[in-house]
């Protein structure tokens, strides 16, 4: 019914995180209409993206050199290390734009019904960028879940013998929410963690 | 805070209907986990639709030759032409699977507000179409707007000294729908063209 080269596109749309057929038949048809400049622009951003992305040999941030922009800005704090699960999570801290430290990425969290321990993901480096440097607070900003949880208490504990602050960021009712929509494990965390207002 | 080849990869995907910052952002990041063959084979799909895809010289439809898959069939029924707004109007109806004509598409609508006449679309080629061959019944198929209407009436005109049956498919109310949600021009039209049961 699609002429192979369109199917071909559907195919790949299709691979996309949340693009089912109907979305990725619209997103296909609506490249028809694009200017064949707009084509070429497009597939070679792809290429650029296979070719020059890759991860930061210091904290694991996508990079397109060896040092990630972060960790190369001398502006920054380099006695705060912000540790991570994913690189997108840095883009959401960082579009914040009050956190002024480096970061480090986990690349997953300790999960051991899924068999990931301590050793599959980057904590050994983490370990070993405290050692070799002067760093003096560790903020875990991890998800709130039994895996990320797990993940903050192994941290916490290895670095436990070391003089160094560990933090993580606070769990609790999200502004602008409903308190009926807030899950109740959420809600008891809150209550948990409520601060004195004095 | 986005390297440069992933930035353009970004403005890339923001460029497609429906797709904001956001979802932009989400899907080019979800690209940095592909395996390199597939960010090759998405971008050869790109470009293959770029340097493949045409329209067919008969009747409009995306194509990768100068004719159709639909008009180089000769197990087509070309004595009936459905008359469609856009190829990917045709991909619809063929899904059904139930029409086995012909297709004609006019890529666009009379629209005199944005200054579309009949010249502006594809309806002297339908005029000459059916002038050189032996068509019989020509099948309307726009949407029930405004612009929709008056294209079709004017179809209906321009054939009306030929001897050929002109029908539009059915407006009404869609199956499975609960009436409260129908808007009351498409009820009057289901009302006005009620059918006769016996």
């Amino acid at each position: 019914m699609f002429p192979s080269s369109l199917k071909k596109l559907i195919d790949n749309f299709r691979m996309l995180p949340g693009i089912g057929g109907k979305t990725a038949e619209r997103l296909a048809f609506s490249m028809l209409e694009f200017d064949k400049n707009n084509l070429t622009s497009f597939a070679n951003a792809i290429l650029e993206v296979r070719d020059h992305i890759g991860h930061c040999k210091v904290c694991g941030n996508i990079s397109e050199g060896d040092l990630c922009s972060i960790c190369s800005n001398s502006d920054r704090d380099f006695s705060t290390i912000f540790v991570v699960e994913r690189p997108k999570d840095i883009i959401l801290f960082e579009k914040l734009g009050v956190y002024k430290g480096i970061y480090h990425v986990l690349n997953g969290l300790i999960s051991p019904l899924d068999g990931i321990g301590p050793d599959e993901i980057e904590i050994s480096s983490l370990l070993s960028r405290i050692n070799n440097s002067d760093v003096q607070e560790v903020i875990l900003a991890l998800k709130p879940s039994i895996e990320g949880e797990t993940t903050m208490q192994y941290i916490k504990k290895i670095l436990s013998d070391k003089n160094i602050k560990v933090t993580k960021i606070a769990t609790g009712v999200p502004i602008g929410t409903d308190m009926e929509y807030i899950d109740s494990l959420t809600l008891e965390l809150a209550i948990d963690e409520r601060k004195n207002m004095n």
